[in-house]
């Protein structure tokens, strides 16, 4: 049992930390049975945090947990601060195999073809 | 002549910026004969600003430019501060038409389809 947290940054405007949440609902119904459930976590600012979300999907059974990065760049957060919160919940259960996926800026291409589809 | 400046806030880690820098190129060769050039700019931190970006389309003979906020959320950045910097420039140029695109993260469908690319 498969479970994807979208970690995003947390802001102190709860509209957009709500934007956050409804993209996870949003990946929840396009995932299918890839995941059985996806939620969202926050680097700080918001709740859930990064352990608790993940704590929260091996309570619930999960056996694989992937944390993706809503990120657009590779900065101090991707790079040092969401490993940081993730590496002492793989050491507390070696049973669950927890992975970072890349963040969302490095799907270059991908990105590049939605902005000029917005730029019309 | 259309021009397109992709905006993005900046930051201290020059990494992040030249990483803007590089999707603007790569947006340069996407959009053809849709742009004549695509160019970075930064609310802050990094150089050039919009204004200064938008006032150097002008001088290369943009008839119109367009202002694609890099950014996910719609928050204070993309709400006000973005549209503060372009509307002096538009007042100074009135024959010249500069429009505000649709911030990334309003791409929910492109976006939620990307973000299920990178978690596999």
């Amino acid at each position: 049992m498969k479970h994807l947290v979208l970690v995003a940054h947390g802001s102190r405007r709860e509209a957009s930390n709500e934007e956050v949440r409804r993209l996870a609902e949003r990946l929840r119904q396009l995932a299918g049975e890839r995941y059985a459930d996806v939620t969202a976590a926050f680097l700080e600012l918001a709740e859930p945090s990064i352990p608790g979300a993940i704590q929260c999907c091996i309570e619930r059974g999960a056996h694989e947990v992937v944390v993706l990065p809503y990120f657009l760049s590779q900065g101090r957060h991707v790079a040092n601060d969401i490993p940081e919160q993730v590496q002492p919940k793989q050491a507390e259960h070696p049973q669950v195999t927890i992975t970072i996926a890349p963040y969302l800026g490095a799907a270059e291409e991908g990105i590049a073809a939605l902005l000029l589809q917005l730029a019309h």
